[in-house]
C-alpha cells in the first residue's frame, strides 16, 4: 500500500432498513469527546452514570446494570455463557432468526437446549410456552422480545411469571425493541436482559447494555474466579463461596465484570471509552425525552409508516398485532422476485440515499424490512422514504397509486 | 432518575500512564462521522480499506486480517478459541501479567497449558522457549510482545522460527507495543497477531485488529459452521470439509467472522461502525507517517523520557535493553512507599491533570509507568510531564534535582 488515503467520507445515507440507523448527531458527537485514564474520577463516575441512565432504560432497579464491550451479540453471549453450566438445561421458544442464535449460542455453551417454535410472523401463547416449561422443567429459559428477522415483538410478562413460578431463569434479548416498545426488566420477572445500541436508542453498533437481576448474580458469582495475574494474598482461589463450574470465557465472565464495575474496581478489560460515551448519550437522550413518550414516538412513526405502505397497496407480512413498533415487513410484490425486490432497494440507495433491508433465511428476498427508530422515527424520514418507495416501485414496473403511500402516512400525523 | 443531566465533557488530562493514552483529535472526529448501512457499498468498501490498512500495520501478506469487535483481550480471547480444540497442548511463556491473562484464557478453551516464566522485569532467551517446546511438543506458543505490567519486549524472531521447526503454531498479542516497536508477523512467522487502538496506534479502547496466516486458517475454517438463522438450502451442516471440533464460542467464532469480512458477507455480528473508522484513521496516520518513522518517533520520546526519570534522580525497573519504546517502568522512591506513590500519582492529576500509571501484581505500589505513545509520543508531552514530576516529587519529600529531568530529556533531543 503506497498511495496517500483520505480521511473518512460516508455518503449522506437515509438509513431505513432494521438498524443500523441514522445515529443522533448528539451521540457522534459524544463519541469525539476526549478520553480520560482508565481509573480516572470521572471515568468512574460516568461508568456510574451510565448504571443509573440504564436502569431506566430496562426499568429495573438491578444493581447490576453496565455494558459489555462488544456488539449485541456479545451481550447475548456474555448472559448465556455465564449463566449455563454444561449440562443445564434451557427452553429457547423460537420465532425467527434470533431464536436460532440463542439455540446456537446455548448449544456452544454446553447446554442441553429443546426449542419450541411457531411459523416466522407470529408470537408465542403464555399458554404454549407453559406447556414446555411444564414438560421440560428448564434452568434457563432464553427468548428475545422482538425478533428483528419477522418484526415480531412477543409479549413477555405472563412468559417472566411463568418462569417464576417453575423456578426457571428468564434470558431476553431486548436489541431490536428497546427503548422503542414497553420493557419492564423487573415487573416481568427478567433475569438478564442485553440490548445494542444501533436500534431504538440511536446509537452505533459496538455496545451492549446488560441488566442482571440479584438471583441471577449470585449464581454467577458463585462461578467467579480472582484473575492471576491480578490476584494479591488477600484473594484465595478457593474461596468457599465459590461453588460453580468456571465460566467457559474470560471476556464475558460476568463475574469479572461485576467486580470491574463495581466498587472493587478489578481490572478486566479496558473500557472502550468512546463507546461508554455514545452509550451514555443515548441514554441521556432517551432520559430527556422520556421513555414513556419515546415508546410512543416509535408507535406514531411506525403506524404512519405501516399506512403507509399499505396505502402503496403492498402487503404486510405477519402478525400486524404484535408487530415491533419501530418495524415493518413489506411483501416484496410477486411480479417483481428476489431480484426485483433488490433491485429497488439498490433504487433506493442509489438515486435516493435512503437505506431499507431485506431479512434472513426463510423471508431473504421475499420481503423489505422497513424501520422507523431512534432518531430516524420522524415524520420527514417517514415521508420521504414512502415518497421514493412509490418511484422506484413504479420505476421496476409496479402499480402503485400516485401518492398513496404519503397520504396514507399524513392521514396518521393529522 | 429525574434529574436533567449534561451532555459529556471529560476533564482536560494529558494521558501519560499505560495507556490508554489521548487520542488523536483526527482519530476522534472519524468517530463523529455518520453511519451507512451494514452492507452498503461504503461499508464493505471502507472493511476492505481497513484489511488492507492493518496488512501493513502487522507487516503480512495475510488475506485474514481484520477487527475483532471489543477490546484487545477479546482479541486474544477469539485466537485462542478458535485456535484451542479441548486438550491441545499449549506453551505459555510468562514474562508479566498479560503471560498469566493468555494461561489463564487458554485454560478456559480446554487446553493443557503449560508455562516457563522468567522474573518480571525480563525477557526469554531462545534457548529457554527451545528446549521448552522440545520438551512439551505443543500445538501452540502464546506470547505476548510487549508485556506492559513489566514493559518488557519479548524478541520474537527467534521464537517463531523455533515454533515454524518444531511445527507449533505461534499466538502474538502485541496490544501493548504495536506501532511503537517493530512488529513482522510474516518474517517472524507469527500465525495469530492481536492487537488494540489505545496504545501506540493513538485510537481508544473497544477495536481489536487481528491477521490470521493461512494455516491457521486452514485449521479455523475446518471448525466453522453456517449459524442456523442465516443457513439455506445450499449450505450443508454436514460438509466433509469441516474436520475440527465445534468452536465454543459465536461471538470469537473466527470462521464466521472470517466469512463476514470476506466476500461471502455472511452476516455475524453488526460491525461496529463507529470503531471502523476510528481504526482506519489509527491506520490512515500509521500509513501516512510510514510505520518505521512511527517506531523512530517512539524511540525518540521514549529515551528522552527515560533519560529524564534519570536525570530526575529515579531508578528504572527491569531490562532497560529490553523495554518497549513507549512505555518505562520508574520505581517509587523507597520512602514514598505505595501510598506515598499513590499520592504523587494524584498530584499529578489534580494539580497537572497529568495521569501515569502503576502496574499490577507483584509491581503493584512498586513502579510508576509512565508511557510515551501515539498522540503523545511528543516532545512537549515529555517535558511537561517530566517538569510537573519534578514538582509532585519534591512536594512529597523527594530530593530531586532543579530542572535535572526536562534538561536530561532536552539532551535527548538536542
Amino acid at each position: 500500500m503506497s498511495e496517500p488515503m483520505e480521511e473518512i467520507a460516508p455518503p449522506p445515507r437515509l438509513l431505513m432498513g432494521p438498524g443500523p440507523i441514522g445515529v443522533d448527531p448528539r451521540v457522534l458527537r459524544a463519541m469525539a469527546a476526549p478520553l480520560v485514564g482508565q481509573f480516572d474520577p470521572f471515568m468512574t463516575a460516568t461508568m456510574n452514570e451510565v448504571m443509573g441512565l440504564y436502569r431506566e432504560v430496562f426499568d429495573t432497579d438491578n444493581e447490576q446494570t453496565f455494558l459489555i464491550d462488544g456488539t449485541s451479540r456479545a451481550g447475548i453471549e456474555a448472559a448465556l455463557v455465564s449463566l449455563i453450566e454444561p449440562g443445564d438445561r434451557v427452553l429457547v421458544p423460537v420465532f425467527g432468526r434470533f431464536g436460532h442464535l440463542l439455540t446456537e449460542i446455548a448449544q456452544r455453551c454446553g447446554a442441553d437446549v429443546h426449542t419450541i417454535e411457531v411459523p416466522w410472523g407470529e408470537v408465542f401463547t403464555p399458554e404454549a410456552v407453559e406447556a414446555a416449561v411444564e414438560r421440560l422443567r428448564p434452568k434457563l429459559v432464553a427468548i428475545v422480545q422482538g425478533d428483528t428477522s419477522t418484526t415480531m415483538c412477543q409479549p413477555l410478562a405472563d412468559i417472566g411469571r411463568i418462569c417464576r413460578d417453575h423456578d426457571a431463569l428468564l434470558y431476553v434479548d431486548a436489541t431490536a425493541s428497546i427503548g422503542g416498545n414497553t420493557f419492564e426488566a423487573d415487573a416481568w420477572n427478567i433475569d438478564i436482559a442485553t440490548a445494542g445500541l444501533q436500534k431504538c436508542l440511536g446509537g452505533p453498533p459496538g455496545s451492549a447494555p446488560i441488566t442482571i437481576s440479584p438471583r441471577a448474580v449470585d449464581l454467577i458469582a458463585g462461578r467467579g474466579r480472582v484473575e492471576a495475574g491480578i490476584r494479591d494474598v488477600n484473594d484465595d482461589e478457593d474461596e468457599g463461596f465459590r461453588t460453580g463450574t468456571r465460566i467457559a470465557s474470560n471476556y464475558f465472565d460476568l463475574a469479572m465484570v461485576m467486580d470491574y464495575w463495581g466498587p472493587r474496581r478489578l481490572n478486566h478489560h479496558t473500557e472502550a471509552t468512546s463507546m461508554l460515551y455514545a452509550a451514555r448519550e443515548c441514554a441521556r437522550l432517551l432520559h430527556a425525552e422520556g421513555v414513556d413518550h419515546a415508546v410512543a414516538r416509535h408507535a406514531l412513526h411506525g403506524t404512519a409508516m405501516l399506512e403507509g405502505v399499505l396505502g402503496l397497496g403492498l402487503a404486510v407480512f405477519g402478525d400486524v398485532a404484535h408487530k415491533m413498533h419501530n418495524v415493518v415487513a413489506v411483501e416484496i410484490p410477486d411480479k417483481l422476485g428476489p431480484a426485483g425486490g433488490d433491485a429497488v432497494r439498490a433504487s433506493l440507495l442509489d438515486d435516493f440515499g435512503i437505506e431499507i433491508g431485506t431479512s434472513f433465511g426463510p423471508l431473504h428476498g421475499k420481503v423489505w424490512r422497513i424501520g422507523t427508530m431512534g432518531f430516524n422515527a420522524r415524520k420527514d424520514a417517514v415521508l420521504t422514504t414512502l415518497a421514493a418507495l412509490e418511484h422506484a416501485l413504479r420505476a421496476a414496473g409496479v402499480a402503485v397509486p400516485a401518492g398513496g403511500g404519503v397520504t396514507a402516512a399524513q392521514a396518521v400525523y393529522a
